[in-house]
């Protein structure tokens, strides 16, 4: 390893420079001749009975080539992870993003305007915005077919005997948190393109995280249009942000699906910010009872989590995420006893989906929070709880998770080291400090039947490389990571490599982009194909430099012998000769790689990762007793990474996420009221903005992970997940209140004050 | 071979469609972001000083971005073939398509004004514009560096003695035929876009027939340009038509290049349909001396070539048609003593490309006109000398080509009968039947260092394919062939697979379109490729079946046992257990061919092709005694093809080809006096359109080459081969006058015809 050229280096993210100059093209920019827009028509009520429907005006305006409704798509056709969702809605509306109608014209100004043409009387019904409501005896049933709000999800997971141990803790604490919606807020709204050829195949223009699954979701669709056997290609244009947002397909992409093939025209749909406020799917919120207990000395004993997810209208990944929760839950420290129930329950609410951490932000807030709790009437310092409680390698937790590489005392203690922990935590008087740790999937994560990547490499004349991966760059910098890995095999300089990632028809499958597994995964990927593709370069050398291929190797475009000095050639050499011969080959080689993680068995146990990461943010306050007002002083940010591949892009990941994380610690809320969003654009849904950045440490904890390319772990979506409830812990210790409720707002902070005072 | 099911059927060309209803994106279509448009100033003189160029007025001009001359480029850069064409001339000018300044303006418009406002004052200087002219002692050198217009190259082949046989021949034919300049006549203009992105990198929107060389030429001239070790890509749109007139690159692409490196624009540059005319390199013009001997029964001597070809003031591939010209002057029937040498001679006039044939038309033309008037004199039926001696199949001819499959014989034998020959044969009085015959490569030519071509097949989960070939198609339909191909060996329905082969960052490399070697190489190419991925499914199917591989086989997308009727699944069942599986796989598979053919040695000898393919044409003529007109009656075209992949698409290249052959034998010419291009359009220059279509019959001899995929042999420049010598032999056949000087235009068959009379 002490060799490492490219590895290890912080090399620019290559999609800098056009991005910074404005060549990058995403979605918005794609124009396809012939090209029509589409625009969409929603709800005005988040529950109605529709009595009329009248788009005659619309398909007279001059330029609208098509309007369609529900009586447009196959009747029994339903979207989304429980089926429950048709793309254009028609009888009852469930929610205010639901699709009526749809238009497609010669321009967007158009197809708006039609939009304004279509008539729809309305029979407003009463909703239901609270699940706790919706849960009771009684309720209104959102879908009529079910026979409870309450989604038939199976989310339960027992480990150990909490009620035993609860019988033998000493210390046992508990409480209630609750988080709520909050958004993606890509920079590239949501968008397609989607043209048939003369044949019926589909190419969809998108900027999906999951062209693979995108890929099986539409040629569903198709079959539903009555289009059997026909190709669909996904083509990926720049991605302007993903963070889960695009783990799904939405009714707008059927939406253009069907306006292009009633008008055989590439139909585009945009959606404008506001579009992309109300009519995208949040990170579901959450209401978390938690109860935690621990022995004399501050083991903990066991933990139960009971809780309620609001599920909006219709499913998507959100109602998937207490599945990832339980990782926390059940491994986050040590602890033997674990209870776990959740219940996603219908309102007439939006309706959520994965976002970065993919409910472990939710599950900590709660956890974190709690056992400063705990800590507190135990008597020990926080960080001290976590010491001794912390995971360690070799450890099988009892969801069953096979904990190979573990830095997390390394973290606690990078964090009391740099934050000067011990000379600031509880001092009080407006200021304090707190922390929180983090356990996430760092080796890829078996939610689908299979976790893998595939990898193409062809090389040209003159060792330059071409590299098809299944992995998509959603700005996250894995095209760098893959050219690294690739560069540092072969030996090459890294703008040797060229990597594509973009079009399903050229590159292999892959998962998608979730569970901060690219770097892992398609990582491995790229480096078992440029390993296959090495061995083909050695052979060929071995034949110009009469040496045994064993004791070749290839650093900087230089082929040579380990044993002699003497033998070396320019690589691009070596494969000419090997290419301008008589049955003359080029070298190619393709590697799929799938790890070596499992599904969780019907108990929800299993060791769905082939590695863990963890990480600790420690983070100093001081908060306004006049105003409530937080301002962070000081925030270190350690990361278990396995090795860093790219520290400048490794950082660029910690930061972002964690100042995404300050955003949800104290600002971010999507505010609905009676299933209306009230805040749905930049001025009033606030996210730290560059001038919100407080001063940030990214400390980078190397381990080693021995499944990990060049021993690395995953680390897209940690960054976020322990920063609300180390603020939370900073703020209770500078003025000794908890806010239970995120986001921490300076109201509920002064009120809390307020409320102290009167019982102090 | 029986069971064959998607090879050997009539499917028609996948590019039809989307060509049909204009889909098709060509290089005309095709717009990038920010792009500029570039448009060329070409000297008004074909030899001449430059004595002032003043582009100060064309730089002002509103919307100009760019203008450059001779000083924007590298000083010594050159290209072509012999490396003696700058890109932008300065000091004299040598023909009359010389580019001297260009200029990239917002729109084309503003580009052809700034083109006007450029100020040029010339020193007119004599030419020379006729090959035997240029030879002589003390002739005008047009490159002062070279010592004679003659260019330096070694067009000589000595096989056996022909001295020795000239004594021994019993009849003996001399004459001198000569063919004229013909352009490729593609209804898709030349153009190109050259865009950099910001690490200075290429990529060339491009309609080239040989991108993995292109691409090398482009990487020498951003060398030249300063420009290291950079990436060059090349993407073709569909092109309207290549027939070798794309087997080189040329100077506007290179100020395309320059022009886009000047302004960091995307720069496109399309030829107008005069600029195509006279800008664009036609095939070659040549005179040929040649003679013939035979014993008393007709069996061939001795052949003896001498040629002299008019250059131009440039080099491009034209000058090597002479190689080329070796395989019919050496092997088109049984000769055993063969010399030929070749001059091609620097002239005024333009310079020459490859075209369809590349030589062997104008070699073909003089051989079998000639052989007429041996048979004529040696009092034998021109059909029985041609059978006598007919090649066969295991004859090494004495320039070494190997032959192995050979349907010459049943060509001309199909002909004859077709024709009703002997019926109508010598029977004069207007109507007459002339025949000749072909060999060309049909198995690959190794003329560049590799003849390969790489393959990359990727599976999904339900059977279908992509297949990454470097094999372009230029519309003679190798997309369909190898789609063709593939969906044999994988036992699935054609649609099912996507052919990808645009792009050299997806497609393996390939030396190019030429030599009708697309459907033998990269057919054989996508086999071996199609046979490691069927051998991968069979496994596959083998664990789920429990079933020996080696019983294994598919079709219609059903793997089955050959053994056990109840063992069978479909296709994708096998794929997905091989994917969804712990440890599981996608299918991939990459595979690189190059056939076992030989470069020739210097004496211009070696098996230059795997395998050989065979045709002749016969050809029943009225000819109008008082117009000179001639009439094609009838027209059968037998050709030896191996295998037929697809019988539509290759009697598609064969009325193709005729018909371009009639063109060529009747009415096209391109018409230069002094150097200047007098009938550079479609008003004036005649190609044959659907109104002259003759009656045809595309006979099809199948012979089953062994080394070809599924037996097949190249077909796609054969067809336009011996069209004008059985055109010109069956004139003569009708009324007694020969034609020596192409095309055979009515003038002169009435001057003949009126010269024949004044001698009768």
């Amino acid at each position: 390893m002490n060799s490492l050229t490219t590895v290890g280096q912080k090399i620019p993210k290559r999609d800098a420079p056009p991005k910074a100059i404005g060549a990058a093209v995403y979605i918005q920019d794609m124009k396809v001749p012939g090209m029509l827009h589409g625009k969409i028509l929603y709800s005005k009520h988040p529950h109605a009975r529709i009595l009329k429907l009248d788009t005659s005006r619309a398909e007279k305006l001059a330029g609208v080539r098509a309007v369609i409704t529900a009586a447009d798509m196959p009747s029994t056709f339903r979207i989304g992870v429980m089926k429950d969702n048709p793309p254009l809605k028609t009888g009852k509306v469930l929610s205010i993003r639901d699709e009526i109608a749809a238009v497609a014209a010669t321009s967007p100004e158009i197809a708006e305007e039609a939009l304004s043409l279509i008539e729809v009387e309305y029979e407003v019904l009463p909703g239901i915005f609270d699940p706790i409501e919706a849960m009771k005896e009684g309720a209104m049933l959102l879908h009529e077919e079910t026979k409870s709000n309450v989604l038939k999800l199976p989310w339960k997971l027992v480990c150990g005997d909490v009620e035993a141990a609860k019988k033998e803790a000493v210390f046992i604490v508990e409480d209630t948190f609750s988080t709520p919606w909050v958004t993606h807020c890509c920079l590239g709204t949501s968008g397609c393109i989607a043209q048939f050829d003369t044949n019926n195949n589909l190419t969809m223009y998108s900027n999906t995280q999951i062209p693979s699954l995108a890929q099986n979701d539409y040629i569903e669709a198709l079959n539903a249009f009555g289009l059997k056997n026909k190709r669909v290609r996904i083509v990926q244009c720049v991605i302007g942000g993903g963070f889960g947002s695009k783990l799904d397909t939405y009714s707008y992409e059927y939406i253009a699906i069907r306006l292009s093939l009633k008008t055989r025209k590439p139909v585009k749909i945009i959606f404008s910010r506001e579009e992309e406020f109300f009519a995208t799917s949040p990170r579901q919120c959450t209401i978390t009872k938690i109860s935690h207990g621990c022995d004399r000395e501050g083991r903990l004993m066991f933990r139960e989590i009971e809780m309620v997810l609001d599920n909006g209208a219709y499913t998507s990944w959100g109602a998937t995420t207490p599945s990832v929760m339980m990782l926390p839950i059940s491994s986050l420290y040590k602890v033997p006893n674990v209870k776990y129930t959740a219940k996603c329950v219908y309102t007439n609410n939006t309706y959520s989906q994965a976002m970065r951490g993919y409910g472990n932000p939710q599950a900590t807030f709660a956890i974190e929070s709690s056992l400063d709790q705990l800590a507190e009437i135990a008597g020990i310092d926080p960080y001290e709880l976590r010491l001794k409680n912390a995971n360690e390698p070799g450890e099988v937790t009892p969801q069953r998770f096979k904990i190979t590489s573990c830095g997390m005392k390394e973290c606690i203690e990078e964090v009391v080291k740099r934050l000067n922990w011990k000379g600031k935590h509880g001092r009080g008087a407006g200021r304090g400090v707190g922390m929180a740790s983090l356990i996430h999937v760092g080796g890829g994560a078996r939610v689908y039947k299979s976790d893998g990547c595939g990898t193409i490499i062809k090389m040209d004349d003159f060792g330059k490389v071409d590299v098809f991966t299944g992995a998509s760059d959603i700005g996250q910098g894995s095209e760098t990571i893959i050219a690294q890995i690739v560069a540092e095999v072969l030996g090459i300089p890294i703008d040797d490599v060229n990597v594509i990632n973009n079009d399903t028809d050229i590159c292999p499958w892959d998962v998608g982009v979730h569970a901060s597994r690219t770097t892992f995964v398609a990582g491995n990927a790229a480096l078992g194909a440029a390993l296959k593709i090495k061995s083909q370069v050695l052979e060929a050398a071995a034949k110009l430099l009469e040496e045994d291929p064993a004791y070749l190797d290839i650093k900087n475009g230089i082929v040579f012998s380990t044993r002699n000095k003497e033998k070396s050639t320019p690589l691009g050499k070596a494969l000419r000769k090997a290419h301008y011969t008589l049955g003359g080959k080029m070298l190619m080689a393709e590697y799929f790689y799938d790890p070596k993680n499992e599904n969780f068995d019907k108990e929800f146990k299993g060791n769905l990762s082939v590695s863990y990461a963890y990480g600790t943010h420690g983070v100093e306050v001081e908060v306004d007793k006049e105003t409530g007002q937080v301002k962070i002083l000081d925030y270190v940010a350690a990361h278990d990474v396995g090795k860093a591949i790219n520290p400048l892009l490794l950082e660029g990941q910690i930061y972002g996420g964690g100042l995404q994380g300050v955003g949800y610690a104290l600002g971010e809320k999507m505010v609905y009221v009676n299933g209306e969003l009230k805040n749905g654009n930049f001025l009033d849904y606030k996210i730290p903005t560059a001038k919100d950045v407080p001063p940030m440490q990214a400390v980078i904890v190397e381990t080693d992970e021995k499944d990990g390319p060049f021993g690395a772990k995953g680390i897209g979506e940690p960054g976020l997940v322990p920063t609300a409830p180390a603020i939370a812990n900073a703020i209770y210790d500078a003025v000794g209140v908890r806010i239970k409720d995120l986001p921490i707002t300076p109201e509920k902070v002064l009120k809390a004050l307020k409320g102290k005072e009167k019982i102090g």
